[in-house]
């Protein structure tokens, strides 16, 4: 893929147990920080149910509508994995063991300790690139701009430096935060200015609590530094107007 | 609305700060746990940036294909904070000042102080339902079967209490789980047998690393508790027979 000015991404987290409240996610924060080093922006997030309908119809619109696709979750042993059944659907190959993964997954287990369950790990399609994993053995896949990657968040997280080199990014998106002890409707109208007078900067702001004391966090996005520092001194001017403090967050 | 067996619902949360990484998604949760709790099953949910057009897409899509969509983010004084006239535009809905959202922020705040970014917080698609807010004072809003919440987790939370009533579920989604010391594979084949003889009934399996111990959490989900307890016999069955451990988690 050539290099491009923007390069974008969506998450697919598949999981009925974020869907049910029981956990939280937390892969997206970690993917999302991942691909922002790296150059990539976070266009969109889906999560769905273990449904192979659902996983194929959703992996092949977002595969087509994004540079990268990054799935997690559902490539265990157990009869509630079926990410890589649903991805080999999906591209329409060949759903089996795959020779390399096999290998792995059978030096990594004790003698006679290779089950079925175990065997399921090396099923994906065929000809995947394979992801590999630090922590646990198992490893991920990668089939033309789509990856696989599994839904324990240490062990995603450890997977994640072998794949930097796979992925071809833009500029890396850089950030500055200003956190400060008001609330966003005392700023609204001066940061409404900066953004119209900055539009290719994008400006968040976001409210928090923190140890009993409400306040605002700022975060100025961008690919330029310098466009960064120039909102920040358009920013930091009506703060020091309004005599609002600036706090560590 | 009709009762109805099955209910489902989907949530949009809108906000680039959970795209970017820097904030991690609760809500998701927090309203996941309150819908189960109601009958309502969250069968999707997206994430999207503060782009109108955006909004205004997956939110007609979303609207059209579960019974409740509740979205999270937006809705504060600030000049990222679009969502209501977001909806407004999805709707076909006059955007404008409502009366007793009005009246509502301008006693909330004292004197003099309800500027003209504490009075945007007023505005949102003609005629719609407030949700009030006994935390912070700016309601949240309905219109049709879309239900438009806060970002601030602490605030969204305050909120459900008073929503019950406006949604009508089907029978509450039970939920049971055995947390084991042992590893998925080697309970992999005997679940697997019991999700085929209980199909009605949602059997995930997730594993978990606590207190530097490998574990595995078998979570059974459905309206029926007789099922529930069935499913239950079977997998204590198969662990008893295999010697595995049941721990607290």
């Amino acid at each position: 893929m050539d290099k491009k000015a923007k390069v974008n991404a969506s998450i697919l987290i598949i999981g009925n147990e974020i869907l049910s409240g029981r956990t939280r996610d937390t892969n997206t924060s970690t993917l999302a920080k991942w691909l922002n080093s790296i150059g990539v922006n976070v266009a969109e997030v889906r999560v769905i149910p273990d449904i192979e309908e659902k996983i194929i119809d959703t992996l092949n619109f977002l595969r087509s509508k994004y540079d990268y696709v990054f799935t997690t979750g559902g490539i265990g042993p157990t009869h509630d994995d079926i990410t890589a059944q649903s991805v080999s659907k999906a591209f329409g190959i060949k759903y089996e063991a795959h020779k390399e993964a096999f290998k792995i997954l059978e030096a990594y287990y004790e003698k006679g300790k290779f089950n079925d369950g175990r065997q399921k790990m090396a099923w994906m399609p065929e000809n995947a690139n394979l992801i590999l994993n630090p922590t646990s053995g198992a490893p991920g896949f990668n089939v033309d701009n789509v990856f696989c990657l599994p839904g324990v968040p240490s062990i995603l997280k450890s997977m994640l430096g072998g794949l930097t080199n796979s992925i071809v990014g833009g500029k890396p998106i850089k950030s500055l935060t200003i956190s400060l002890r008001t609330v966003e409707s005392e700023i609204a109208n001066s940061l409404t200015k900066v953004q119209d007078d900055n539009q290719d900067v994008e400006i968040g702001s976001y409210p928090f609590f923190h140890a009993g004391k409400l306040g605002v966090s700022i975060v100025i996005r961008s690919e330029d530094q310098s466009k960064i520092d120039d909102c920040n001194s358009q920013i930091l001017k009506f703060i020091n107007e309004k005599n609002i403090e600036i706090v560590d967050r």
